[in-house]
């Protein structure tokens, strides 16, 4: 209230009243269009994945996937952009919480939203790939086996995989996706250039599929893997997609928590935490240590 | 005329038929920018095509095709970009009127132009891969069977889906492709940087072909389907274009025309009408707000 | 000499003196450059050549073939750029020299430094890959036939192809580069991103290698192909590579002359003609024009 | 020290230890900045290889590895960016020295950071792939055979190259990498743009793994080699990882070096020598240069 300039008691109220709309608005816009950016990365996702898998390779192969999640992703920065900052992840939304970047009071609004337009994306695809999916696995949906489809929408463990492994899979996944999330907004050090960070961001997620992608189908991401499975569950696949892979499905739910504040802090500790504050020592040492510091930035001319 | 401000009588008239000079003359530049846009996209796309079909995939891979017609479109763009804007799609130029961003007068001139261009595209890369073509269907020109040539200029739908299905699969990628589109160029959200408007759009179409195209081809395109379509018709496949797939032609056609508006109308719903006007609120209300609108920028420093 | 504003009759033969020396210092730095950057383009060109041939396809496909001489393109012009224009193909220097931007006294110097660095280029990788050559081949070093080596270093084309289709394919293929370059390059239209030129070009390569390849290679480039040529008629490969596909040899390096020059000149006649000069018409026409003009820029916010 | 303008004796000793302080805090800075970017680039590519051999095709192609570990240099350069360079190669750092753009002192620091950064990067792979890599060689860890595994981390040469000819890939290649690297930053001629070097870089080590990668795996870096091998030589390959390829460990260790400094002098000598001091000639034989110069920018309006 400190920075109001000419407030009557009057205007005080009515301020507070506006801004109690505008916070409800807020969250409405932000909702929207989390939900929104979410759909549109995952309808790319999966569709990719259903084109590859019922395509029997002849639509695609495995970095048809990368590019769909890759660019996928990309495109739903661009739809949530500046207005929810489009995490479409809860590991990266948590993330943010838990470094003061977002208030913890959002956090069920974006996951919620998140949920939602993952949820619609795989009924979406589910839709529109349906007579290519019947036609694929002779209508019969199943989980695992030679035709199995429940992997066009969620992820499932490579079959050599043990749980801890997994566990394990997810968490350095996500950590290399944070770690590397938090060097592209790094406005201190060479972060993605002003405009960029949409392409930037889908390359790093193509990037982890077609490095870390193998063992368990990189989800490092609960909302991106739980609400298509809950579709699966209910469209045709049933409880089978909770108990397959040793019951794997809250493997990507709980681990990229983990690993997205390890990846997080791990830059934190190596990084961020070293950059000079922008005025300390200045004057007296830079004499000395031109020499040295001649090494700071990238082949100087 | 009101803005005028020094304007005598006989100024008067010699500006009317100025300007009417200017339209004529505007029309025939954008006509020919628009024509040139559509030919260049259109012959890099079916060159992608024509080179993997008749080359059995030792020229290319279905993934030559989503580049072919991905950076197609971005060369497209660098053709007519500021002076028809590149449409090269009468879904998009469909959709642009409908929105006030095209004046009505312009529609035919644009879904023309595009039209000539795909024709013309077809006829040159009929002509680049006649030998080609003729060596590798020994001189039969069929549109299905295991040596079908026609899937070269224009779509087809798969054998296992259904005219409903084949519209739902036009309308959603469309629907992806003008929603994405809206985004690309909303100025106050996260548009694609200045300048690389092109590669980002071609990006886009290369996505929507890695994820949304073993149904049916995405031609979400009326202007990219129909004219090679005549073409084909006209050269030597005959009017068997027009049956097969139960009559497909008009789908990729009007198809469209739906999933353009639908789309744009997505995203006008979920984040454009939200934008906060550019004034309002400001000071009374910036203070409580500060807390919750933290998460309105990607990842902030 | 007549834009001098207070020569003497001494600084006048001063200046004549030093601009000589100035003259010729440019070519040598005009000309190294040319070739240093041929070069690279080359050595990475023909190296994703030797490396899909000689592996076999265990070492990439296609793809990486257009990946190779796209990127390597985009490094081209990262080392001659604002040097020499790292033209890197006589196609395109002749072009300029035509529509008037570039010397013709400098048209020998560029096209024989061009020859001179995709020369050295072949060399480079005929020592580098020649264990693998010759472990590929059994050391028989054959023109075509299953393991032709030729094809590494120079283009050949497709047995179906007759001589005039092939002339036609390097007009084509020629003219779309051209007219392609002309856009990106034009600043009163939608020109590649200030800085990116490298990369855009680097694109438009790749796209016509991915549409317009199989015919015969795609060299549209005297300066790519008679260079490596030469070197493989004195390395081992003999008279037979200027004999094979009925003397091919001549055709990349007279057709890309005249499909340069077309391209560049539809692009002439399709657009840039037409760009409204600067200052004309503006006062008395803007007021009607302005529903008609709407479409003239990208999706307009 | 002749920079202060108001220092005492006092503020000229309390200076000397804060620089003191401040150069080793620059040296810890730089290091753990330099050991995370190679940490994480080395991650991103092994990561790829590991996936293409266990994978054994389904998850990714020899592409792959070009993009992971092309990206994964991208990836690496956001992260150390602005602190130590992120040369992540011993090579890069070695011809810094040597050219006089980074402090002879530094240069243990960054490649002992490196190594450590490689080392650890292995170790994580080899965790997170512990389950494939057993399942794929059915737990018998070999250095060559059909199921080899050590090659997912360091590189040998492929069988027929002779060790003179592997030192040449290795020199060629790296010099390739030098070369460029100095176009690419260098601010007289045509840079990568301001903010997008990481992606250019990325975009060069791709290439260079597309054209200059199938006869030893292009190393081009003894960094990214020998920490990983020195891992696969603990963890179980044993000594056989040193003795495989005749030897050939040290060939990625030194030719390097030789390589980079010979891409760099190159460059050096073919382009930036010739680069036209600021002032000179300017004013006497702009006139007579005008025609020859117009050749100097890529295809000037």
């Amino acid at each position: 209230m400190h920075a109001m300039e000419q407030g009557s008691v009057q205007e005080h109220g009515r301020s507070r009243k506006l801004s109690k709309i505008w916070v409800i608005n807020e969250r409405v816009r932000v909702g929207l269009a989390e939900s929104l950016s979410t759909y549109v990365m995952m309808v790319f996702g999966l569709g990719s994945v259903a084109q590859v898998v019922t395509g029997r390779g002849a639509f695609g192969e495995y970095l048809s996937v990368n590019l769909g999640f890759g660019l996928g992703v990309a495109m739903g920065m661009h739809i949530g952009g500046r207005v929810s900052g489009a995490h479409m992840n809860a590991a990266v939304s948590f993330s943010m919480c838990l470094f003061g970047r977002l208030g913890w009071r959002m956090l069920p609004v974006y996951i919620l939203c998140q949920l939602i337009g993952s949820f619609l994306a795989a009924g979406t695809i589910y839709s529109l790939y349906y007579d290519a999916i019947y036609h694929y696995c002779g209508g019969n949906l199943t989980v695992s086996g030679p035709k199995a489809t429940a992997g066009i929408f969620a992820t499932y463990p490579a079959p050599y995989l043990s749980l801890p492994a997994g566990f394990l899979d997810q968490v350095i996944g996500t950590a290399m996706l944070l770690l590397c999330l938090m060097a592209l907004s790094d406005q201190r050090n060479q972060p993605a250039p002003s405009g960029s960070e949409p392409i930037a961001v889908g390359l790093l997620v193509l990037l982890i599929g077609v490095s870390l992608g193998s063992n368990s189908g990189y989800a490092i991401n609960p909302s991106r893997d739980l609400g298509p499975r809950i579709f699966t569950a209910i469209a045709g696949w049933g409880p089978e997609v909770f108990r397959a892979g040793n019951g794997w499905w809250w493997v990507p739910v709980l681990a990229p928590m983990v690993g997205g504040v390890t990846g997080a802090s791990i830059y934190k500790v190596f990084v961020e935490l070293h950059h000079p504050s922008p005025c300390e020592h200045r004057r007296e040492i830079e004499d000395e240590a031109e020499e040295e510091s001649m090494n700071s930035v990238w082949l100087p001319g």
